[in-house]
């Protein structure tokens, strides 16, 4: 069993509402250190290999469903576990 | 100037109704390698301390905004860059 730690950023050319939302209310809220922030998404999967092997798998689902290509840059860390 | 990697995942005992959704979307996607699915967030904060210090101002940011200390944990990772 692998557990796979994807993370999921927005690229830099595009807009980040919630973000700039996010850093807003930091400001408000006496925070005037923060100068940015960003928010993406960091998923752990649980990947169980049969006939593809484990990077094979993630590329596609990270493709397919967990990213978006157009707007989004992906990587992510494998690492081997014991069976639950 | 700071940038700060900042996890937040929700407990293990709670459940990620976004995360099963996923699952299962894969799984439907035939990828019935994938065994489980849960879905965090993943933040690049930059910060310019000032009177606190990093680790004070982070510590604080968490407990008060970016996680929800009932149902969620965070870690995080600070790194020093240069000015932009």
């Amino acid at each position: 069993m692998f557990k796979v730690k994807v993370y999921v950023t927005l690229k830099k050319s595009v807009l980040d509402p919630q973000g700039v939302a996010v850093k807003d209310s930091l400001n408000s809220m006496d925070y005037s250190e923060i100068e940015d922030v960003r928010i993406g998404k960091y998923m752990e999967v649980m990947v169980n290999p049969k006939e593809r092997s484990v990077e094979t798998v993630v590329n596609e689902i990270c493709d397919k469903l967990l990213a978006n290509p157009v707007m989004e840059n992906y990587w992510y860390e494998i690492e081997e576990v014991e069976e639950a």
